[in-house]
């Protein structure tokens, strides 16, 4: 038997011996549940091509930003990692780096993730990621990654997974999509996730272009605000008609106010010349966030949001790495002041599901939970980014919880660019659930057979319930 | 011996068993003590008829939006809960749909105290709480509740309530209060408490007829603010002469930023005529609260403030139920900034009392202990409202304690619409402080013959200090 | 042996039985390591004197803001503690209000810290620290403090004080700090610390002679700007050829924007004639805020920063008293939107470190830890003031780890006044560590010899590497 901890059984579960016992029971009954993952950023191209992933840098490292950040501010080169598309010294030179320095990730989830990859999806000991075992863990890893168990599809299989989701551009054709589906003897349902976010940010670069673009591919001809509503409707639409179920919005506040047509059509001419302020971009964007809303009530889709991000603060590592390279940080902000308008106007619809994310945890207990805890169409979205570490999750269970209870769930998200660690994330929340639901019995607070029966609906039906699978 | 949790004599204590044998043993230096509750919202009234109940679903459903929210947050119509006022489809139906949704409530605070409730008020089981036997469990509560000892004034005398504080109109007549002092046979003090924030809040309805009436029913013949002032003055002595410890405030902000008598006029001409904006109403309001901070120098009343709501968010469920139905919502503030001018000239002051509670747990540490650990006149506020839950109020005594001790502590507050979960509330807090206490013994931080003297002071000595009972 | 927890050799680790055995052997590892302080507030003088301390009261109480905050918040006068240099009745009343007042500190850090002093600096028994011993009390620490072994230089030893970093104005010669280096039998390293504030704020007093009399001594003849920026710069060379390894910022807010040299002319000019918005001088300072980080890149100086405190808010202490005596309170700040233009420009070198601390704890999970776990240049500094207190230490660790790792920690940092507090402050650190690293042994996230390297880089390593030392 390995004594590294990946493979301890009790892993996660509370140290106090009699918590731990109702933690393992509990864990029992979702330990095997199929993984539901209504959120994330995979390339759904590679369940179509199904080939072998090309070496363990390309698939662990240069797509993870959890994983490269933590090695940048150790002072290495991003490139070096092969971040970006940048070669570096080539992959083995990258595996290198990242195993002489994997005492960094001690005590973060990043690092229990790989372990958890290592142990339970490669099958190899995790106390190999060191310094001296570096060329023989890639060459092994490689080894293994070339079999064909190991292919997307085959491991979709082995990690039984059952819907998930990617996050797409509205005028992404939908074609690797249409294909999964139309293939039978693929079973996971692979679906397109709207998020028009680079069609509502006026201060982003090539906003003009991507406004004009998505007006002449689906405005029916019409033009300026009109048109521009109705191509996103019918990018909607054909999102749906694709199997989509939610949208998602990386709003930048949380503002909702809804403008006037004609309101709306000056800051989009503005936004267009480039002439329009910081503060007129977040009105337009605003405007958009109520709009979607709006939308949804005809369409049905699930709309989640998670603003607050301070994005791609590190404007050399952008120009040189692109997007989403580590360097987005969140902030503060003020959730019910700017969300009151659209849950005035559309809260109160059962039938519309507004998922609240959040990378500032203090909003759970100030605002989110209480948003949730009345309006039928707001949930609770899972913490998620930074805050998706194992000790969050478990002050997300207690922040939110005794306020609004566990119906209010969005299910767990994983939100990954990491094929391979998502078995491990969604372990990692059946752990803390069983954690969490074990102190409540131990407290008394909750029968055992209770707590079993709210562990199974947090894992297998909440996702299905909120995000309308 | 039932076995479910309700009844567990060692519920909400820590699991670990070290831990929870001290908490056991501390908790029995207060379990039995008598009930202080300087603030909440029963109707005095209540105990003058102290006639019965009408039936389970009015004395538990309807006015306890903490219990309404989680109903209405899945969906369910609020008149059908009889909210408002509204029949819906009658008391019986009401609840039905509350015991079908139990399930809703695990793991809640207001789960546990109807829990508490039917175990140690009513008698009942209350694994009862079941579709199944929604009807019997209504036909059962309503025997008991028809029986001579489940009146108002009977059930005070089991809840060993000493003391109960109300919350009042500035122009009540507190007859019910009157009327109660001078019954000999009934022993709780029932305390009426100055709430003016309908005469201070020019942004809401009402506030020009409000304070017309005010200056006036109690402005000695004077007018405008100076008027206005002299009616303040005067209703708090009156309700002083009525037992009145405490005046109460609901404010926006914390600003506290006093006006010249000139200033504060014109923008009182402003409110009265409804030309005020926001900001200028939220200056008035900020400079009233300065004013009753100044008037408390002179008259001794206990001043308590829970800044930061936003109420009312949802329009149509106001315009429908009223407001305090469930849809306020807690933001962030700035509190040093805020209140720096009333703490630079009346926080020195030992004889002035000066409650802050918040519903943002984040300003606990950050500046109510801070506050509270300098200012003679200052005192944090005991977790309430979203954040009165059993685990959010661990999460204060961990963020306040290390820095200001115990001593700078309101006491605890049920701040209750729900007369009968007040001992259930109370007893909440009971075992949360012993398991708190217990963890400082078991990690060698206090003494257990400490821990005993602090738990008996944190019940019973600190609310009659704090609010000078 | 004395039972009292002071001596309790499991003190301050978890409760949990296996969890407490890991964490007694993982403190084994770093009990008795030299301590290393890069932050605090004595004066380097006192070792130069090396003489006895006056009394008990001139050395525990009048000092330490911590300590006279709890006993002020209680009514008692701060002339009477002796604090500011009033003399109240004579240090042997100030002893005996603290020692009739002991109860006060019960659960608080400051409590803690001072039993331990009492315990293993002074060999008291902590429990005579009460009404009934206060003379007596008195009587024998004073005669403990007259013995050869407890002057500054002989504690040091008896401390293992290894390094130990002052706070310094500009302008100080630093001669104690020469006279300690020259000196061959002294062996800490007492390194002085670079803190412009007194220079930079142009809403404080004095802040016009103070400019004067930088330019006129250090700016190498330049005037205004140009010689503000000069003899920042000597001034800088200055206290590093005097063993200064780091700058000290206790900036308003986190600003950083940099203004042209003719822009920030133009606001000097309006602060030195008096005439300078409150926004006005925060622009300035968030510019010296940037000009600092850019001065570290030449010179090397490790910078840190602690935003967010509303300095001395009770105006009339502060006319008493002084400054620094325990009425300053934190308040929330936006760190990445504050910090950007510092860290686009600066953050991304390896060579300069950024130490950022904070007294709002939110920031560590939501902006601290995500910016120091990528920026190779950040830090995250430990938790002070206010939340130096054990339990927010402890979520300190939960709240940055998960997210960042151990490598981006400062190290411990006691900030005291309070000299025989440091060994106190220190220890209470290594018990926390060893606490929640055993925690993570316990859940098996950690092996337990991976949890000993840690606990010995965190204590040892990580203040010598981040603070260059």
């Amino acid at each position: 038997m390995n004594t590294h901890p990946a493979y301890n059984p009790d892993r996660l579960f509370p140290a106090d011996p009699g918590t731990r016992d109702i933690a393992r029971r509990l864990y029992l009954y979702v330990e095997d549940m199929p993984i539901v993952s209504p959120h994330g950023h995979l390339d759904p191209q590679m369940f179509v091509d199904n080939t072998a992933f090309p070496n363990p840098t390309k698939l662990l490292i240069s797509p993870d930003h959890y994983l490269t950040r933590v090695l940048h501010s150790a002072g290495i080169e991003m490139e070096e990692l092969q971040v970006g598309g940048h070669e570096g010294k080539g992959p083995r030179h990258a595996w290198r780096l990242f195993c002489e320095n994997w005492d960094l990730y001690a005590g973060t989830a990043t690092g229990y993730w790989v372990e958890q990859e290592f142990a339970h999806v490669f099958g190899i000991d995790p106390s190999r990621i060191c310094s001296e075992q570096a060329d023989s863990l890639y060459d092994d890893l490689s080894e293994v990654l070339a079999q064909p168990d190991f292919r997307p599809r085959e491991l979709a299989d082995t990690f039984k997974l059952d819907v998930l989701a990617t996050t797409d551009d509205p005028l992404d054709d939908l074609e690797a999509h249409a294909t999964l589906r139309a293939d039978a003897s693929f079973t996971p349902r692979v679906l397109p996730t709207f998020r028009p976010d680079a069609y509502t940010k006026m201060y982003n670069p090539g906003f003009k272009g991507n406004v004009e673009k998505l007006i002449d591919t689906a405005g029916d001809g019409k033009t300026g605000y009109e048109g521009y509503l109705q191509a996103m409707r019918n990018r909607r639409q054909y999102f749906i008609d694709h199997g989509a179920v939610s949208t998602d919005h990386g709003i930048h506040n949380c503002q909702t106010q809804p403008l006037s047509a004609a309101e709306a059509q000056e800051l989009l001419d503005k936004g267009m010349r480039g002439e329009a302020t910081f503060e007129e971009a977040l009105a337009f964007e605003g405007n958009m966030t109520y709009r979607f809303a709006e939308m949804s009530q005809d369409d049905g889709l699930v709309m989640t949001i998670h603003p607050g991000v301070y994005r791609n603060s590190s404007p050399s590592a952008l120009k040189k790495f692109g997007p989403d390279t580590g360097h987005d940080v969140p902030f503060a902000l003020d959730y019910i002041n700017g969300l009151q308008p659209l849950l005035a106007d559309f809260g109160e619809n059962p039938d519309f599901h507004f998922v609240m994310f959040t990378m500032d945890e203090t909003a759970f207990s100030r605002e989110i939970a209480p948003i949730a805890g009345y309006y039928p169409a707001a949930y609770v979205g899972a913490p998620w980014w930074f805050i998706d570490e194992i000790d969050a999750m478990k002050r997300f269970r207690a922040a939110t919880t005794g306020t609004t209870g566990f119906s209010r769930y969005s299910g767990f998200i994983d939100d990954t660019r990491a094929y391979c660690s998502i078995p491990a994330r969604h372990d990692t929340s059946r752990r803390v659930e069983a954690g969490y639901l074990a102190r409540l019995v131990a407290e008394h607070r909750l029968t055992e057979d209770g707590a079993a029966d709210i562990i199974v609906d947090l894992i297998d039906n909440s996702p299905r319930r909120v995000f309308k699978l």
